[in-house]
């Protein structure tokens, strides 16, 4: 009953045997490993984007701050939800990349921007010409960080505010694969077809060891991206590594099914939680994480058996009142079992 | 009747003739200079705090980002009001300065901090270990940007809040003088004694040319600071003739004298809009500053007079119904006078 | 005898009546005062360049840090000689302002790059790709930290290197003035029309308090040097005061009188050195600058008279035998006066 | 024949193995799984410094990046060699981190510091007060990128050096494996028993797919680091993978048997080479990496039977004379064998 994180998963045969199989032989280092250039025509064709750039980095936190920092300037801001992982949990990565531009915060229910709030928050940026930071870009992140997905449409929508500023648009695809899962659209309906510049196309929660592709529609800036990569340290020598994953992870649909299995054990999850009198969910369950509340001694049962996953906010306390509910995270993985879906629930119920 | 700021005044006679006795004979640069060991010594006397630091720099940016950089590493977060200076009209220089830390927006009436909403948005902060940015200081505006004031309790019950995270203080005081001369605090007791740990001491805003103390109450990273604001560019090689401002700027209480005009002439201002009907004071008028809604034919009639200040927010027009009320922000300043604020006030009226 | 530095002069009359004149009424403030629209149109056509843009800063360190991240991105480096003042006396700030760019060091006699030098360093930097910094731009001082100079001639040879590599070139103009006056050649002969894109104009060191110019010969980035000047805490809001001075400089050929007393009274004390067994010239004097060697014991007379300048480098001593010649850097400015100079001299040669 | 460099290699079976086994079940992510337990206990017993402070990351430049940015502040200079990787071949990764700092070069033979050449590069710098930089930290490569090695007995006297100025030291031991076999050293010598305060210990290019560890063996500043390395995007999600490498890596002294047989084949390689009366040694060859020259002619008939490595400095040509010598760096690695040195020693040989 492993609900802590996505991250906390091991990686399927598929990618261990592409390693395997990458381990032969000598390789040009750098990205210039021939897995790469595969990698790069299956990205291209998967988005129907045969322009597009490609770049591998082993992180999410590289992937979307190298991808900040090409789109923002350093005296500008980028437009994102308050609850966004590039402002709650990459310790001012962003901000380090871009050499300080600042994250505009925006609200909104379930960890989504509304079209109304972005057009609020960027016409209020920047009325006070050189004294305010500019308007930098917008960064959208699908899946959610609360288990929700924007539909293609809904990015576009998006897209089309930041447009009418001549903004660009950023995708934190950290679980892109979960949305797309979600909402059926195809890869460009999701990105350049709704508007976005910038993909950070992740692998790694995913089912990958570490590795996250950065797409870029438009590769005027290629170079600089480069250039940013390597300063940041993100540039692998033994790059090869990177792009067996990647590809393992594109063959074959691998990456949409390792999905579904994680977004459907989340549905499983959660449509059990909602049957119950004592649960309530938090945010409807789209994608792969349930976020929900219980009663307290549900939790406390959970714990004893050994269930991991966090209260969410994680200052709750399992001491006290048995009867008062306590909220909580439970991220399912591609290898998520329904097994383990259905043991937690028959300890919430108590069973 | 020229209310757009009080950086738009000329400065006193005080000032401009210590430049000119200031200007015989060679003297030493960076700081070196007989006169900055005179503003050394009046400082540490006014505010009693003979092993203080003090620093000149030209501009209240530089002497609030400097502070902060020194404050705040660049992993961390400075908490500060929504509508703080530092926030709203600096261009991301607190951002350029400490290495890309992030600002923390609290709300709060009146462009002021409270206690309790300091305390909710520090403890908030850095729940999530090495993913968030680190609880790194405290900022407080003193005169604020809405023309409030605290008092030196008020400060005190904020610093304690930072004490209980073991985060240091910096007060923004481009308007100190007027923030003293509201409360009636001595400089002692509105800074270190209420836990203040770096001022920014204004001299531009409130008659000087272009001079802004640092105030180090505690001088352990005095020679960090002298690095960064070199490496800003702003150590001044003819460092005298800021001496020579600061010098005559404390002279005989002269900064404190003239932050009391300046008090006085918005409390007419205040007083006499306060008075009508068809006006609306939108803060507290505590300091150099009067926020306040009149209708838009007055500010029609205002402006044709040619009366100078801001609609607050900008974005407001004057076409239009002429009884609509439109929100304002007229500045004091030490030579503003009686007749320009009573001028006004006619025009307002209707007169 | 005051040679320490040309910043340790007063100003002349001209520039404070400037400030006096400027000094009435109220004035709109961060360089929108009626005095910076002459400013600018003086440059202007002081330089022949009507499209050039310009802006006041208050100190040289921060007109060529600013100049730098505008010409060279982080991931670059900036050609320089290893004497320059942006490597040996801004501690820093290139590469806090242009996010940490290099500076390459290129040798030369008398702090002067050559063509084949420059070349050489160009070529041999950025050959490893993108595991390199890139070529960024070139930064010529002139006059140089020697004393001496360049000629438009010299520039455009080594512009012309940089346009091999269509990099940008930066002129640091502190002493702008001195070179002008040595070489006879115009403002437009020696900045645009020989290559230079940006220029440091300096006014500090020859006679203003502290203010110096950015001329953007094209103007195509002039939003983004607002932007960072402002990040920077480099925008003034009584920014008139800067803009009386500027104005008041360039009246009238103002500068170029005050640069050509410097160079005078500097050719006037090495040619008196020259002149004598005991003493070296250690560079051209071109400028207003001498850097000569002379016996330990002369030093020591000089200095019990109360000479005031540097040994140079700084770490010589005047304790030992008399004989051992020290060398020594003495800087003439705007108001030194031929008895100075005589005085210096009868000192030396131990009259 | 592949002598490009030693990052183009496979990873020896023992680090696939160890992925293999460590790919079962959850784990805690960003370095709190039960693997990198083992490796922190490993790493302080092949240390002998039960209190270190060990973190991973997967690039030698974010290894070294982070580390001197722990080490210098942004208003500092890092002293190393003009060859040095951190100067060469990082793209400033090393000036990105640190904020802007910059590298003091510092020539020598073989790309290796005298500790004469540093004294004096320490000492003038730092020389004018807050003008310049400050001294930061030395860094040390070892072994060289010119293929040779500090002995302890030398990294101690460079230590004394920094130790004279309070500097910190750093080494970048990317190939410190390949240091210490040639050496003898024990690990504990050759760092913290000489005065090392960092090191950037290496796995990747001796064997790993990509993996480094940072060994702190003062932990004052652990959590600073870790920080650091979690807002510059190397904290790893999926950590495991990380430790697993560099446990095995670890085990059974697999780390020197790899550099030892890389060592090998250099030394092979490079008494064959000097058996020649065509070609020279340009640098000892006292690690796995042969720098030499030997003609034209034979260069080209190595690249037609499909050797690889580079001719060092990359800008010669093989088009030209047969007879004139050129010069090329060979790197060997873990997975050379005699026979591919035998037979790049035949074609050189013209047999």
């Amino acid at each position: 009953m492993h609900f802590a994180s996505d991250n906390t998963s091991p990686v399927p045969p598929q990618i261990l045997d592409a390693l395997i199989a990458a381990n032969h032989g000598y390789a040009m280092p750098y990205g210039a490993d021939a897995i790469m250039a595969e990698v790069r025509t299956a990205i291209r064709e998967t988005f129907e984007a045969p322009e597009a750039e490609v770049y591998l980095v082993a992180t999410g936190t590289a992937a979307n701050a190298l991808s900040l920092a090409l789109l923002c300037p350093p005296w500008a801001t980028v437009f994102c939800h308050r609850n966004a992982h590039i402002e709650e949990d990459e310790c001012g990565a962003p901000e380090f990349y871009t050499g300080g531009a600042k994250l505009t915060l925006v609200e909104g229910a379930d960890a989504k921007l509304t079209p109304e709030a972005l057009r609020e928050a960027i016409g209020f940026a920047a009325r006070g010409g050189v004294h305010n930071v500019q308007r930098g870009a917008v960064s959208i992140t699908n899946a959610t960080e609360h288990g929700t997905v924007y539909s293609a449409a809904e990015v576009s929508a998006l897209s089309a505010v930041a447009a009418d500023y001549d903004l660009p648009v950023h995708m934190d695809g950290a679980r892109f694969a979960n949305a797309l899962v979600a909402t059926g659209a195809t890869p460009a309906e999701m990105t350049w077809k709704a508007g976005i510049d910038v993909l950070s196309f992740g692998g790694t929660k995913n089912g990958c060891m570490g590795v996250e592709a950065v797409v870029l529609f438009d590769p005027a800036h290629a170079w600089e991206f480069e250039l940013r990569r390597k300063r940041g340290g993100h540039l692998f020598s033994k790059h090869r590594y990177l792009s067996a994953q990647m590809a393992a992870y594109l063959k074959d649909g691998l990456w949409l099914k390792l999905a579904a299995r994680a977004n459907d054990a989340a549905a499983r999850l959660s449509q059990g939680l909602a049957a119950l009198d004592r649960a309530e969910l938090l945010h409807p369950t789209e994608a792969n994480a349930v976020f929900a509340a219980f009663p307290r001694e549900a939790h406390r049962r959970a714990q004893a058996a050994g269930a991991q996953y966090y209260l969410w906010p994680m200052d709750q306390s399992l001491e006290g009142p048995g009867d008062v509910p306590l909220s909580a995270r439970m991220v399912c993985s591609w290898c998520t079992t329904d097994e383990e879906v259905d043991a937690l629930l028959a300890i919430v119920r108590g069973d």
